[in-house]
């Protein structure tokens, strides 16, 4: 039988994809980030049908990664904000970015800056003393949470 | 009708994800970035059907992801190994970990450390002078690559 989930993986990435990697789910996220808050905003930036965007938006919402806030009260209208888990989603999406940037977009359509000065913003690994660590120099161990079966897959 | 498709996104993000957004290939991903190269131990470590196994990593040798290398000739017997650009995944991939680490489980089940020294790895943001930034203080704004539909959604 095909497999539907990731449930069995000890592993906070598939958790993490449980979550966000559904189609659409990221690039909500995207929006987010983008200053986007409204339903038909979003729609209207997706093209997605507007029943999927209704569900992924209460996924999002119950698991914590979007606030629904009420704006009008006759009648009652709501908009969307990320919490500050969901806005931690920023270092995952703009990391997917600048790997698209670099392999699969000739021009980046967006740029990330800091505020205030403007400053390009990279995504990059770095160890305890904040030096940059390049990927090939980056080991996976088992951590205190794993089990023997994902103990033994990492090596 | 249902959009099958991010192609009319103009962003590096959704591009990213119908290379890597999958259902499976980030894991694949993953578990390469582990040490893992050949097909069984894919199929193990997964648990994921071999046809939909086997067409994930054709997907990903074909997008220069992985490369697929014989070690053993009679019989021919290859194995998968991340390219530069796939070992770049990390960043991404190592970033969402981080987040399901943090939000989504109790003890992380994998740890990612600096090859030498074991300095715990983590993935941020840094401006140019290669100082950390935090979520709330990136702007994204559109790119030399952007079209007229894509900076109209940033602001």
């Amino acid at each position: 039988m095909l497999k539907r989930t990731y449930e069995d993986q000890n592993c906070s990435i598939a958790r993490a994809l449980e979550l966000v990697g559904e189609r659409w789910t990221l690039l909500i996220v995207r929006d987010a980030l983008l200053g986007l808050r409204r339903f038909d905003e979003f729609q209207r930036s997706l093209g997605v049908a507007r029943n999927i965007l209704s569900s992924r938006l209460n996924r999002l919402v119950s698991d914590g990664v979007l606030e629904r806030i009420r704006y009008q009260e006759r009648p009652e209208r709501f908009e969307y904000q990320l919490t500050a888990k969901g806005r931690e989603l920023a270092i995952p999406v703009l990391a997917l970015m600048q790997w698209g940037d670099r392999h699969l977009s000739e021009q980046p359509p967006r740029i990330a800056r800091r505020r205030g000065d403007h400053s390009r913003v990279r995504a990059v690994l770095v160890a305890s003393d904040d030096r940059i660590v390049r990927p090939e120099n980056v080991q996976v161990i088992p951590g205190p949470g794993a089990t023997l079966g994902s103990a033994r897959r990492s090596r």
